[in-house]
């Protein structure tokens, strides 16, 4: 089976608030669904497979979404989130990404992000272990999440 | 086949302003697309399918799209509604259910309507023909537009 | 819109047998689906969507497969048929495409088929107006037909 | 995460016949889709699904199917099987499950399988840890063959 790479340690996330309860990282296999609320991909793919991660997983697997907005400021604001966040039904914690002054947030400039929505991957020791930009295939990311929740929580060797 | 109903004029839409320009709708058949910017079954359903009947009949349908907001108006105003239409890809001129006194705007009122995505269709007469609330089949609505498309011009008799 | 062309009197059907009664034709708006038993597109596309058709439109639409069978004859013979169309749970009538000593059988040969799935419509007068191998899209088909049932009895002038 | 249950040693597979060349098992996580070729449900899911297992994985699975017929022999045979799944493009071995003097072919009892769809997965260790009647999601399957492809090979302790 195709190694995955290993991409270093995510660290902490530089957001600016959050919807819901900060969820504690530490020991888990994480998974970060990266959306803008406008954004066609997320709503129609990104945001319905991390709802059903959530639901499949239940405590196995962290899962939180992290709104990385680069366009549409002024109506995608947190008020409008929240609204979002409640039509469509996503009860996973959310948290948003610092706006600093430059044109993308804080949190995909650090991981090299180039759209939205992306899916992140973490593993129980912290680590980066999955990016990708755009619709994931459900058998691929099932696949993937299995190998790392069955992984030594010390991980294999990098 | 089943008779579609004759729901009366359709009459003049009171509307508060305009995405695109107003569309004659003299001796037309018309598909009116009542929805919010917000609403999952309207993103997922309802406006796919108006974007699909405008790509389908060309210049033998209009279409035209009614945001009728009854929650959430802070986060779903005009600068918002025009953001949602350039990022889902919707081309069809769109109006704004006028806001007055009431909870419901102004054409929901009138016909009654009692959610979001509702489907309207009217005959080249201008009278309401259909009127569906949640998600139409693409085989029945196909029917009824042939029906209605190949109807004389002056209908059938009241 | 768009006028179909007339293609002729579909005349009589050149079957060899029926599975079901055959259905009267006359002043009927008729879908043949042509098709393989073991064929994937008819089994994923061209009989559930005959089959919807039959559900949909009821006593409106004579609905009628055709077995045409160009290849594989000696496990696709009568006794699989009827196995195949109880499982798949087939119920409008289907007849055999008469096999004589052509590689394609009669009926494929007298209306040019180039495969299966093909649909072919059929006006109240008994000509043919529609003919495509291939997926049909369900709004496209229902338009067609929507028009054909609107018509008057003796359809418009060659 | 769920431990997945230990159902025993697969064994031997008691077949009377392969289309394809017999793979070889051996310290390989093995999927095995048990399907008759005039059942719907195989048709629309379980072929399609191990069709993907096979093109996801490479060497990583191996696929096989497994032809338990338990009704319509007599239209099912080896020449109706081979053609189907030239047909229906399945390029992985099949094997035919033996018919002898009972109603259920000698595997489906082995394994008290109950119908078909039925998804067997098999541990590098030749034990049977996941059986499932029906369609089978593709992101649980995912992590469940994910778990076991990381499994140390002699895997976890009865």
């Amino acid at each position: 089976m195709r190694d995955l790479p290993r991409l270093g340690p995510i660290g902490d996330l530089d957001v600016s608030e959050w919807v819901g309860e900060p969820p504690d990282l530490d020991g888990q296999v994480v998974a970060i669904e990266c959306f803008q609320m406008l954004c066609p991909g997320c709503v129609a793919h990104g945001l319905p497979q991390a709802r059903k991660l959530a639901h499949t997983f239940g405590s196995d697997l962290v899962v939180l979404g992290l709104h990385t907005v680069f366009e549409h400021h002024e109506v995608t604001g947190p008020d409008a989130l929240e609204v979002f966040l409640h039509e469509f039904g996503i009860h996973f914690p959310v948290a948003v990404d610092r706006q600093d002054d430059h044109t993308l947030p804080a949190t995909m400039r650090r991981y090299g992000l180039e759209g939205t929505p992306t899916t992140l991957v973490i593993d129980k020791t912290g680590r980066l272990r999955f990016v990708h930009l755009g619709q994931v295939d459900d058998l691929a990311l099932g696949v993937l999440l299995g190998q790392l929740l069955t992984e030594e929580p010390d991980g294999p060797p990098d």
